[in-house]
């Protein structure tokens, strides 16, 4: 066990029916908000209905903001940041997946922040205070409506970065099942991986301090995501599955699963965001389409660890270290194929070549030092994605 | 999934040396604290010392109320409450483990209500206000630090009685697994048979909807508790052991392992709470004397989760339900023998007999209806206690 410190103030409030009571927890922290959602589908879903039948039921004013873009730009934040000031808005109100949330992060924080805010994403400037957020999640994956993380892409330069900073976890989430039955299973797919590779960067980057409290929450939560998503592809009304899954991606990623790892590294999520920049991808394809190949450049080193992934998640016993860990990785990679998350640029039709290795590569670098990862170099970030064409 | 409502606000600081940094995070929440701790031996320890330093380096004021007990009475609180009210004290600052808390929790209620704070335990008041609470947190077991729960114990009517209150969780508790060390094997075996039974009781008793999250997390803490006290009863030192402990004993009941549940009931720790308000015996001592008896009578109703807890924590894969699940039962009386905790009121010395059964089986009754349990009769109740005699 390292040392730690772990706060998760988010107020979580699951369950069906639930968003009608978003207003009730709104008027606890202002009576004008900025309300940010993305293309419009909650409107076409009647979520958005039930948002503002609440909000009005409070008596809070709200400003609409919407046209929050999967791989959220900057651009559009910094637009944001101008309204919700023009506006003195209270506080911010995000529906949506973690996309939204994560653009609304970027608001709530730029609000009190004269410089430019891709500062913060740069890691050149530290937030010191930010708007309240609340929000209601429509797509569960990236775990931002429970804890302080943020991701947003800069269209110019094709950059996509992210950090977490504590103020800006959400006040409080309204997590409702029910609004996720309709998601098509490409992007339950996309969702699920992306839950998946939260759990498993630290398990797999973590020094080897006996760590059991954190490897069998790990692997219990990805056993319980597999098993959602076979239940959800049989039947994608399902609602337990869909409601398990829910709460399965937010505690992938609040802070609990890694505390006391010490300094863990998020690899598979440098590469997707580099990739998620370059490319119009989602992030959990982009997520499968560099997992395969970064485990099995990886593998080597901590060949027990990726053993023990292979025999706790996927029940492989035989043969030995480093047998199993292959049987492991080729598991996972059926796994992705079989719920249709692509295992290759070439099976998510990305073209690519010799040149545009080397700018993926460039850039990889430089988030990796924004991030503070050492042991990749120019070389086997190449290695890396050539094993992923 | 059942719909629930979660909110963990502490802030946890765990690591080696990390008391001293408790006037720090004491500053934000006042400059007057009322200092409540036990029975004088965190002055042998030192951590009195640390802990009045790092106060008095931020200018801290601060009013000792010691001589809490473990089963800490609501006499004692009640001299606190008036303590604190005297002092105009801004906020508690708890050392000690849960009966020290949680005795501070009462005082922190207490101090904004008019009436008898032993009402909350009635469950005839409910709270409304709490001072801030700040913990350092010696003794690993109830999960206090990270929770809205207390217990005290009425001396007169020698009933203990609980409950949990959202104002009640601690603003910050500090875990410095360090000071576990010296901590006696015979009071590590009754804490961390509380740890597993904290995670058991919601596992045994939720209806039957399906829960992967909340039965894997059970399963790898109680397997990870296992482990840990292994490895202290070779070596009592071992930093790494000693310190996963004390963070699986904060998880076991915050309140991440039984969201979703729905309706669970606490059965062992009704029948502990009786057993420690008529007996002077620890916690953790009751609990051990309790569950084999629980679960032999209860097994039948819900075999298949029996035989789920013997194949998924002790490994047993051989025989039908039936068989497996009285093996695990078996096997968790066995290891709670070979960890030196008592499974039997003739183990723990108690003196009972048929009258004695009487009036354990009324107070069982009465607490039973405080929290809401109605499965129980007396006739079920004197079962239960004499599988346990």
């Amino acid at each position: 066990m390292k040392d730690f410190t772990l706060c998760i103030p988010t107020k979580i409030v699951f369950g069906k029916n639930k968003i009608s009571e978003i207003g009730k927890y709104c008027a606890e922290y202002g009576n004008k908000a900025l309300f940010v959602y993305g293309q419009g589908s909650i409107k076409s879903n009647g979520i958005y209905d039930i948002v503002v039948n609440s909000l009005k039921g409070k008596g809070i004013e709200f400003i609409e903001y919407p046209g929050v873009r999967p791989n959220p730009l900057v651009s559009h934040a910094k637009k944001g940041i101008e309204v919700a000031r023009k506006e003195k808005v209270g506080f911010i109100l995000a529906v949506g997946g973690g996309s939204v949330i994560d653009e609304a992060k970027a608001i709530a924080a730029g609000f009190f922040y004269e410089g430019d805010v891709w500062d913060f994403y740069k890691n050149t400037a530290k937030i010191k205070a930010a708007l309240p957020l609340l929000t209601v999640l429509t797509l569960p994956a990236t775990g931002s409506e429970m804890n302080g993380g943020t991701v947003l892409s800069d269209e110019n330069t094709k950059k996509k970065f992210g950090f977490i900073n504590k103020h800006l976890c959400p006040k409080v989430s309204i997590l409702d099942p029910s609004v996720t039955l309709s998601i098509p299973l490409e992007y339950t797919a996309y969702s699920v991986v992306d839950a998946c590779i939260h759990l498993l960067e630290g398990y797999f980057t973590h020094d080897d301090t006996w760590s059991p409290i954190q490897e069998r929450y790990a692997e219990g939560l990805v056993r319980t995501i597999i098993e959602c998503m076979a239940k959800i592809m049989e039947n994608p009304k399902n609602y337990e599955a869909r409601a398990t899954f829910m709460w399965a991606a937010t505690l992938a990623w609040n802070g609990i699963g890694s505390a006391g790892l010490g300094g863990i590294s998020s690899p598979n999520h440098l590469f997707a965001h580099i990739l998620g920049g370059h490319y119009d991808i989602a992030h959990g394809a982009a997520l499968s389409i560099i997992v395969p190949g970064w485990m099995k450049y990886k593998y080597r080193e901590k060949t027990h660890r990726f053993a023990m992934f292979a025999e706790n998640v996927f029940g492989i016993k035989n043969g030995d270290e480093n047998k199993k860990a292959l049987a492991g990785i080729d598991a996972f990679e059926k796994w992705f194929i079989q719920i249709g998350s692509p295992v290759s640029f070439r099976d998510a039709n990305l073209s690519i070549d010799e040149l545009k290795l080397d700018e993926l590569a460039d850039d990889v670098l430089e988030l990796a030092d924004i991030w503070d990862i050492k042991e990749y170099t120019r070389e086997s970030i190449i290695d890396i994605l050539k094993l992923c064409l």
